[in-house]
């Protein structure tokens, strides 16, 4: 029946998944608060030109629409370019750090065949106008803190840099055009093509095995040291050091055993400028939320400043969390109009202790007991009588 | 500077407003949770086909794009069709009655001249199922119960019936397009026109003086006496029991001062079937928000049922509340590198307490006086040295 259907990738949360979702929700930004960060909301649509462009999702995954006047809007596909477009035109004064925390739905068109939400809610933050290393450690320490004050136990950040594979690929394959396709079989984590390729190319056995090697690069600190010995030009370096210095800071924080390094790790999103990361939970076969630094995009809105931040998303978290529907029990009072001043006087003294009562007209329903079942206690002003009944 | 600009209509909210409208929001769903209701999310996009033709929206104010199959979808322009499709296809089973609350935007494009938002928040509910003169009676008195418990004060449920202006137009006009041209003053509030129009018309002086009177039938139950003078036919006195069943109920309510009678009240929402009402606070110039009885649209999705809801607009009801942006000063902890264990531990200890905490590195800052002036208390860790500023 074409009636009941949503458009692809659409879905409704029905009151069960709603409770639960609004629970972890709360939990998420009540930490990110705590931390310091205010939250914003921008609107669903925006211009292409200004976030649209800006953005790192793919285009075929933009959803696009005219305005009257023919400029062509995109539902936001992410939070970062409308808080940067926000930060820079109202927020940023004086180049102080600020902290931009949201809860917002974006969107991204999707295959028919991929079964994977077209439209889905992130929390987030975007920490804009500080370059140390420790803004890049406190928002892998804030997602930490807000996943395990969430519920989640079994979860690693993993951590990498996009400077460690750049300075890899350019001082092995010397151009950005061979760079490129090893990066792609990274960035779909097609390790065996990744390795296959590397192996066909025309390259000493010493720059071959280099190669190979940067799959290893995980694990914790030590993975810095191995590092050095593949990777010997400046940008690599200083990459390294970076990593060394957030993992010491990740350690005051108390936050070791929550994250591992991953030095393959590249993105898509062009924008990201230095650590990045992605956040696995067990049993989600996709990261539940990512971030990293980004020191370029607020140039493009006219007022550079570096910035880093994350976005976790709210249905992989819930999957991760393995949480079940919130299944209240309501009471429920069932009234004829002889006792209806009784029956609304009764349910509101008992929503004033904060229960949840449904109020209900005898004449309003067809079978009672049929309707009463789902509820737990049952209060009858019916005629003359007040019956209790208790589930 | 086109980078910065939005889409016509749409508005950014910054995190004074954001904390003030949490708060009412949170306000008004807890109090509709109270009720009994079970809050439900639905997609920002919907089939054209399947909400946009149902809505009661003028087809110039949906925001329209294809998908990937050429169907056209639209920005939900309200949550009333939404929740008829998931109360169709999922919730309504055995016809029980079954009370839905909602918080979600909505969408209608605007004139450029307008300067009316396109995008808006909604807090509201939806009854269905129960065709009881109780159900509309609830559904008023919680959306009073809301309004107050977020600190309104001043404000009126304007009640009509939409049987009351089809009934006098039907007996004294005869015909549906000539009593069109009438409702249409009505629903623009044009009363000038109306009198105009009225005396212009080719009646007799008892009929014309039937349609000037329906204009004067605004204030208590005494409205519906003489509502008896000017209204003969069945349909008619149906309505106006209606509206006497409804009020005594709503005495019972004790919410007998926060609502009035306005027969001549009519709508362009051509799916409400009965009883309707606007909600009218002091200094606003539009209703903060509205409501009435669509006894059809539930067929329209192959499951006929009665039904009732309400919808409050967030922003207009800001505007009412006249509410100040939330500032919250927050703690800042400054430290240099030599003691993070310490600032990492006070600000931990501190947002344990509940307390907003900013936790800055040194290196992240030009200047530490403007950074610090937006604070309550400062927190230094420099060097060697721990000291404290309270603001």
């Amino acid at each position: 029946m074409f009636m009941f259907e949503k458009p692809h990738g659409m879905r409704d949360t029905l009151p069960g998944l709603y409770e639960t979702k609004k629970r972890v929700r709360s939990t998420l930004i009540d930490v990110i608060g705590l931390w310091g960060y205010r939250f914003v909301e921008t609107p669903t649509l925006e211009f292409y030109e200004t976030v649209g462009v800006q953005s790192a999702i793919l285009e075929q995954q933009l959803f696009k629409l005219l305005d009257q006047e023919g400029k062509t809007l995109v539902l936001r596909p992410d939070m970062t370019g409308p808080i940067a477009r926000v930060a820079a035109s109202k927020l940023l004064k004086q180049n102080h750090p600020i902290r931009v925390g949201y809860a917002a739905n974006v969107f991204r068109a999707q295959e028919r065949e991929g079964g994977r939400p077209a439209e889905f809610e992130q929390v987030g933050v975007e920490l804009i106008g500080d370059g140390s290393a420790s803004a890049d450690a406190e928002v892998i320490a804030l997602v930490v803190s807000a996943l395990k004050n969430a519920g989640l136990t079994s979860f690693k950040i993993s951590i990498g840099h996009i400077g460690i594979a750049d300075a890899l690929f350019m001082d092995v394959l010397g151009n950005e055009e061979r760079a490129q396709v090893l990066r792609r079989f990274l960035y779909e984590k097609n390790y065996v093509g990744y390795r296959e390729h590397a192996k066909s190319l025309n390259l000493s056995s010493i720059d071959k095995n280099r190669l190979l090697e940067l799959l290893e690069l995980r694990g914790g600190i030590e993975t810095c040291g191995s590092a050095k010995a593949i990777i010997d030009c400046e940008q690599g370096k200083s990459a390294i050091s970076q990593l060394e210095a957030l993992w010491q800071t990740l350690g005051d924080y108390g936050c070791a055993e929550d994250v591992r390094l991953d030095l393959s790790m590249v993105s898509h999103m062009s924008y990201y400028t230095g650590i990045l990361f992605e956040i696995y939970a067990e049993n989600v076969g996709f990261p539940i939320g990512n971030g990293g630094r980004y020191d370029q995009l607020l140039g493009r809105f006219d007022h550079p400043a570096p910035a880093t931040g994350f976005g976790i998303r709210i249905d992989r978290l819930l999957e991760a969390l393995n949480a079940e529907d919130t299944q209240e029990k309501m009471d429920i009072v069932i009234f004829s109009t002889e006792q209806r001043v009784e029956a609304i006087q009764f349910a509101e003294e008992e929503r004033r202790k904060g229960k949840k009562v449904v109020l209900q007209d005898l004449a309003g329903i067809e079978n009672i007991d049929q309707m009463t079942k789902s509820f737990q206690n049952v209060t009858y002003f019916i005629g003359s009588r007040k019956e209790e009944q208790h589930g």
